[in-house]
């Protein structure tokens, strides 16, 4: 009976100090809550910047004589827009899209990624994470002038230089830097 | 009476011709084959006609005052143009191009497979092939003029009788029936 | 020689039609495109809003002597934050967070979709897409007090009506009705 | 004073109960089994634990200014909680995440793992298992006071050098060495 009590007494301490961390909890991680906590303010590509950063994009593309697969994610990292140049590599349908959700997802060029993520790097294999990065140039962050990230363009087709040009002159015609 | 007859007649002729090519193939196999064999012609969308599908059916959205993801694969099942007006659903980007997919997978409208994978149909459950298929109206097959299925287009983002709709619009475009 | 010369005319005559369709193609889906597109402005839920959310669905799963998975994505459909209570089932963790996902893919509770993705229903077996979708009640889109959806909330661990009423008192939290 | 008796009672029965099962664990397979086999004792992290982790980690973050995602797994390698920073990389969800499990899957560090899985190392390529791995460090076992490991914590959203630092000020925060 002993034991019971004491089993209790156990139950009663825990339940408490539970409680006790749940109401201290938002404390805990920012301070003081807000009594009434808002959303943020953000920023979001439209379908017409996709399509003024694909234009600039497959009018260089087209300069420097290249096929290309070209994507635009939005500002979540979600497929905003596609297009595949006629006898562009079917393999660089995937690549294209991963390349622009890794820029989205660490908000740089995936070539940067693609220097740390080498053997002996400090970001090695980090190409087994998000179902699959690709961390070679080609994904470029895009930003609106303000310079919030609003999504990002991946290109894939050619040499990873052209990849880069081709992605770089996607970004630039919505003033990313 | 007389149409379940022209579908009898009609399963003869498709049995009779598959029957003949079955056993036409094993010579292919382990006969003498021919001296030069020589490829298929065939025929494939081009990104200009995937504009022409792509923007018929954007029309078509807005005029009925929906937000669509649209999709268009190749003959090969493989993506070639995508876009996702603004506002329109996250969830609606893959069920686009999955819908696409599975209309030249099987070249038919996706609902027609949807009424045989039901509950007790020949079909059953067909959806866990091929990593998901979507067997719910809005995908239409896209042939070429003389009938050639050339690719296919999906739409998602409302209900499946307006994903059904804006699907159609776009492939009448090019003249698909 | 004619025939190289005709080839070339065919060239010419396609390589003008492809400039054309370029130059048309933004026009052709939103109207003549705005010389500086412009991102559009949204709202985004915050780690704060995200806690305020669960520490009143975990209120209500304690009231209500439930252990529950809880998970918050963003507007973007990726996971803001997750918390299982000791002894909630393991196999709750992927649902929860489906369920938050699906809510905002579709910007409606799980369970309507559910409703219509029964046999027989405009969208059977839907959840093949997405990497998967959970599609009965527990998952409930989270919006700002302008209507605009931020996130979503996915709640695990019990009946589902039970998952529904820990969710609403979750999205609750925050104003979204 | 009697608490502190108490539990170091209830301690020392758990301790003879793992000890007199260790040592009857061996019969069990080559020798005759004992008539009423008996589960190990074992331990678990606590959602307060996790809290209490995640609190010092989320403190540490803040002092050095970096934004962070971070995740607490089980004993099971099972997601316990997690939490992304506003502004914290979307692809470091799942690389926290897998920090996390890799830690506890093998029970080290996660850069300890990653030192072996070099090219020519012992332990190459070791991230294509368990559904992928992560191997650079931000990723430390959680112990209870007697070495029993007792979860995870998972680390992304900065260098790996940062990642580790919040990581381990999570990890201290109950004890672990």
């Amino acid at each position: 009976m002993l034991r019971h009590k004491l089993l209790i007494v156990v139950g009663m301490v825990i339940g408490s100090v539970m409680t006790a961390a749940w109401l201290a909890q938002p404390q805990a991680v920012a301070g003081e809550p807000p009594k009434n906590p808002q959303p943020q303010a953000t920023k979001d590509i439209t379908l017409d910047q996709a399509y003024a950063v694909s234009k600039a994009a497959f009018d260089k593309a087209h300069e420097i004589d290249t096929k290309m697969d070209i994507a635009i994610v939005d500002a979540g990292g979600n497929l905003k827009s596609f297009a595949r140049m006629d006898g562009a590599w079917i393999g660089s349908i995937d690549i294209a899209i991963k390349k622009a959700k890794t820029a989205r997802f660490f908000d740089m060029p995936t070539g940067e990624i693609g220097k740390l993520s080498q053997p002996g790097g400090p970001l090695y294999n980090i190409e087994h994470s998000n179902n699959g990065l690709i961390t070679f140039p080609g994904g470029i962050p895009l930003k609106s002038s303000d310079g919030t990230v609003i999504g990002a363009i991946g290109v894939s087709g050619s040499t990873v230089e052209n990849d880069h040009t081709v992605a770089q002159a996607g970004a630039d015609a919505i003033g990313s830097k």
